[in-house]
């Protein structure tokens, strides 16, 4: 097990990432809780809810289960996690475990953060993916305009990372997965990315995983800490969302995996940052990487017109101009505002230059 | 103009008091906003809001104007306040102010609060009663199930009462706002408290109200920067409010103004204290001055046992059991837990009392 500190304006919590760490999560609790709540979706329930309810060591332990996918990340579901915490008698020496994927955690956390003008929570990930946003304290939910637009900056008490539970992935979770980790390393690290072009995603060790979502999280970690509150250096974790958001959205969320929208809006960056800074940037080994570990390269019949409104609603939208994370250098991010006509412009030649290939 | 400062944990802001401080808005933006929201209700829209548009310096200012009353304060206003601020493009440089009463403080703070996890805003109230509510940075909505139970911990970044916005308030909202000042005397001010009982809430001068409001938030500064997340003392600023929300929950919100609620539950907890510390306390004085002041003291036919289910899920209470804010003496505030039966006992015994008097 190796644990990473992160220090938060208002607490500090420890990551931890092994093996079985979920058959230990009585060591995990630094506090006596009048009760807990585990937060879950169907799948992750079936496969790893009893492990966590048979090591609780209270018996004031209720659960709710949301249904699988990003679509559970709405005003409803909050609501109703909302009515069950109060139903169970959740009061405000109570905690919430947030056991599953990027929308439990976000979900789960989002409600642990405004239940009684909030109380604690633990993020258990059990995806890749996860890895990403269960660091960081950012917890939301979706608007019908725009993905995590309504949410807290709110850490949690400690993140629970059971590298067991990653073997349950399907392939398109562990591509999600996968864009994050390459993203961090864009953003940060170009050895970590070279190494990350070697891998084939689907044969990874348990060695290699755990390796890999050290690394990532360390960056995130890193870039966390000096801006918990994205006034900063947090907005280049963004990289590639800007577009990814908008395909998610305008595709309607579910279509495409979180990761995989990321993939192509990281491409889409780097294609916008080698014309505007006129480098040379590795465009073509990820677009071949990717094309090998099968991530969906959809460039082409985009609505041009409406991905643009979607990105104008992205919270890194400054006075209505489009702003977004490019790369002066693999490892050198910059944020750069940019016009419609710009961003048409290079989703015009992006889809051009995916097309050809 | 008097100002006080309160330190929270991430910022500091001054509630300033005084005359035509709506007319001078631009003085009190520290910085620059890529745009203003203006969320208010339709009789105070009415009102000020023209004084406010003329007055600010910016031309991108927009306007959410939301039904008068604590039913605005629910999860639908919510959702159509942050659906307007997306329309209306506001971004992380936004600024949202809450012109109103507390309803409107609570709702528009916290859309600020989760609205691209947080953006700055500023309050306004424009009635007595939002002296408590518009300081202390507490933000929320209703559930069905219980009066702010979804809500944050979110200082504003500035308080701006302007008294000449309380001449056009009703006697229901005067009673209202004049219970919490006497709530705060009874936790920490025994001469302020025999102040109040000297007052015709009806006809205080200017001067008077100022002066009230003055001591009435200073009390709750003082609370508030030694407890800002209700760890400790804050609880006793609860005083009254266990069986207040109840009431206001089980007759449904707006049949009794919160004011005209917390007075019903100060003079519940002077009946419960005076016998479970037999001590004398101005239980007769403050029940005269209630009446004389036209206060609705509503204590027969009561639902005892829907009361005691509303009571807990109080945000105060703990394992189930009904936690109550009283008095040893007035000044001498105590957090208590009680059980159901001694709850029932009481309230029986408060009901008996009333119909005496």
């Amino acid at each position: 097990m190796e644990d990473i500190l992160i220090k938060s304006s208002t607490n500090s919590y420890k990551i931890s990432i092994g093996e079985s760490l979920r058959l230990q999560i009585k060591q995990f609790l630094n506090k006596e809780y009048s009760s807990v709540l585990i937060v879950t979706d169907e799948h992750v329930a079936a496969l790893y809810l009893n492990d966590i309810l048979e090591n609780l060591p209270t018996d004031r332990v209720f659960q709710s289960i949301v249904p699988a996918g990003e679509k559970s990340k709405n005003l409803q579901s909050y609501y109703q996690l909302q009515t069950e915490a109060i139903e169970f008698g959740l009061d405000r020496q109570s905690l919430i475990i947030a056991l599953g994927g990027g929308v439990v955690g976000d979900l789960a956390g989002f409600v642990a953060a405004t239940y009684m003008r909030g109380i604690d929570y633990i993020q258990m990930p059990t995806t890749i993916l996860a890895h990403d946003s269960s660091v960081g304290g950012k917890v939301a939910i979706n608007h019908e305009l725009g993905k995590n637009l309504i949410g807290n900056f709110y850490p949690p008490e400690a993140v629970i990372y059971d590298v067991d539970t990653l073997h349950s992935l399907s392939e398109r979770e562990v591509r999600s997965g996968y864009a994050e980790l390459i993203k961090e390393a864009l953003i940060a690290n170009e050895n970590f990315f070279n190494t990350l072009l070697t891998v084939d995603i689907y044969n990874v060790s348990n060695r290699e995983l755990q390796e890999h979502l050290q690394q990532g999280i360390k960056i995130k970690a890193a870039i966390v800490e000096a801006d918990e509150r994205e006034l900063g250096v947090r907005k280049y974790l963004n990289l590639g969302h800007t577009l990814g958001h908008a395909l998610e959205a305008e595709l309607g969320y579910g279509t495409l995996t979180h990761g995989e929208a990321v993939a192509i809006g990281l491409l889409f960056s780097i294609h916008v940052s080698e014309d505007l800074f006129s480098v040379e940037l590795p465009f073509e080994e990820l677009l071949e990487w990717f094309r090998t570990n099968q991530y969906p390269i959809i460039g082409t019949n985009l609505d041009i017109s409406a991905l643009i409104n979607k990105m104008k609603t992205d919270k890194k939208t400054l006075k209505s101009r489009i702003q977004m994370v490019l790369l002066e250098d693999v490892a050198k991010p910059v944020a750069k505002e940019l016009d419609d006509t710009e961003i048409e412009h290079y989703l015009t030649s992006f889809e051009s230059r995916l097309m050809a290939k």
